[in-house]
């Protein structure tokens, strides 16, 4: 399968996912569930889920017997079909509630991101943010939700593996909390607070608002996939490298695509007066950094099997939108 | 060890869990840490981590060889001494991080129910809340933290027992998910909306807005001292009709004591509108019905080892307040 039909497979399995993981939008509270879903199914590019099931099919995989995968532990927190994704038989299957949890704490990232007390943002993907949907409550609740379903779905869907399940709480735990994700958020609006932000803050920024999750993502399908240390080293390395990359070509697209290219709002980060890569390094440097962190992130995938080809292609094309 | 002595012990323990388990205030970001700090140091009863630490003394414990107590798993992450509570022989220890993580689940509830969108309070135990201590940005990251960093400590201190820490992520997760503590929270706010709640949804907002922690709390506890599946059910029970009690008392006390004896503003939720159990069925029947739900959890507890003395007492203690 080539590479666009090989992500086009996993977004089909991730929105599938989502789907049949997440309570139906009927599930009392309705106006909490609906939130939720209404959130997720935004859209986007799916790009965490995706490492996660990429990373997975790397490896030879968990015994499937081990697994109670998609299948709820408790009857009475059961709302979608029992057998979610049957007929798809492929070792990331394992992989897919773990990657749906990773879908569920970005997308609650974003809707607190958005409140009115943090960037106010009115639109998100070409929609409402959740909060001018629905209301700033709903919005404050459903992002909570979407964090706690993560865990749930771990806590749930990993039962019959818990060697597994507690090595992938511990995983995206640490990696959403204090001094990674919301650490980065902090220090991110701190940052815009006194307006100019030295390299190594901006350097903590990135990496622990983007890279952290994105590590996650690859880890959480190592482990899901039975990698071995060594291999769980590379795919660490690489999203780490991979999540900096991602941001300085964020911060490029940012300063020097238009507005339709890009998807939204070009030229934002300037306006706002807020310190990026570009206006710390230059537009030069910045490509070059970008350029020397995709190739160390392939470097890193070049050591697993088979050399990651999938892998390798996305960050690949990540890396070429700048050019 | 009378009732009293035994709680002021348990509290301790629990102060000490929470000052070396939580990152310290000067971990970066500090403004962040600081701002959970002060949310957990506002003090309170403690009842969550005190049920969990008393139901896990109920049992003979799990060896304290399986379990990687207090000693975290990852080295970068951690910020207090290694070896919390060292000296304090007891099978309880092994709760203790548990115990912590639902005091910290607590605190983030009421962080985000204080918000403006939410409750809008200014105080809370008599200071300010997190976002007139700190600003509202800082108040949502210090909650969402909370929330995330239940399951850090869980999935790190539970590390070397990996059944126990599936169980304890499943249990607190959906505790705290969409069908029950936020999903309360959700219902909660729609019937203030309305302001006239039926009894049904009355009874579905203490379920699972209160009620649900209890249980977990119980469970948790129990989970770590190594209850059988009957003591586990009889916990569980327990926790649903302490829940109701707890909250029918509440709302009794707050229509019927002045705000001195209260230690917080009397008669609010009359005043609010807000529909109340004793609103709803009158104070004598509530009276009743307090008494027979905290008569139905100590008939539960009467089934556990010994007959549960010390959280009997705490179940009567708290019944004998509305008289």
């Amino acid at each position: 399968m080539d590479f666009t039909a090989q992500l086009q497979a996993y977004r089909a399995r991730i929105e599938h996912g989502l789907d049949t993981l997440v309570p139906a939008a009927t599930t009392r509270p309705a106006r909490l569930h609906a939130a939720m879903r209404y959130s997720l199914e935004a859209g986007g590019k799916r790009l965490r889920p995706v490492l996660t099931l990429a990373a997975a099919d790397l490896f030879g995989g968990i015994a499937e017997s081990k697994i109670e995968n998609l299948r709820p532990a408790t009857a009475g927190t059961n709302t979608g079909p029992a057998a979610a994704g049957n007929g798809a038989k492929s070792k990331t299957q394992n992989a897919l509630p773990v990657a749906v949890a990773l879908e569920c704490l970005h997308t609650y990232s974003l809707i607190h991101d958005d409140l009115p007390c943090m960037d106010n943002d009115d639109l998100r993907r070409g929609r409402p943010t959740a909060h001018k949907q629905f209301d700033e409550a709903t919005a404050l609740l459903a992002g909570d939700a979407l964090l706690t379903l993560a865990f749930q779905l771990v806590g749930r869907h990993y039962a019959g593996s818990p060697a597994l399940c507690a090595a992938l709480t511990r995983e995206i735990a640490d990696a959403a909390g204090s001094e990674q994700l919301i650490g980065g958020q902090m220090e991110d609006l701190l940052a815009e607070r006194k307006a100019d932000a030295t390299a190594a803050e901006l350097e903590f920024i990135h990496r622990n608002k983007t890279g952290a999750m994105l590590t996650a993502a690859l880890v959480a399908g190592g482990l899901c996939g039975g990698a071995t240390e060594s291999q769980l080293t590379a795919l660490r390395e690489a999203g780490r490298h991979l999540g900096l990359a991602f941001q300085i070509i964020d911060d490029i697209l940012d300063a020097t695509a238009d507005t339709a290219t890009l998807g939204k709002t070009a030229g934002k980060d300037a306006r706002a007066g807020k310190t990026t890569y570009v206006k710390l390094h230059g537009l030069e440097a910045s490509r070059r950094h970008a350029r020397e962190q995709s190739d160390a992130a392939k470097a890193d995938l070049a050591r697993l099997p088979g050399g990651a080809p999938f892998l390798t292609t996305l960050v690949e094309n990540m890396a070429a939108r700048t050019r």
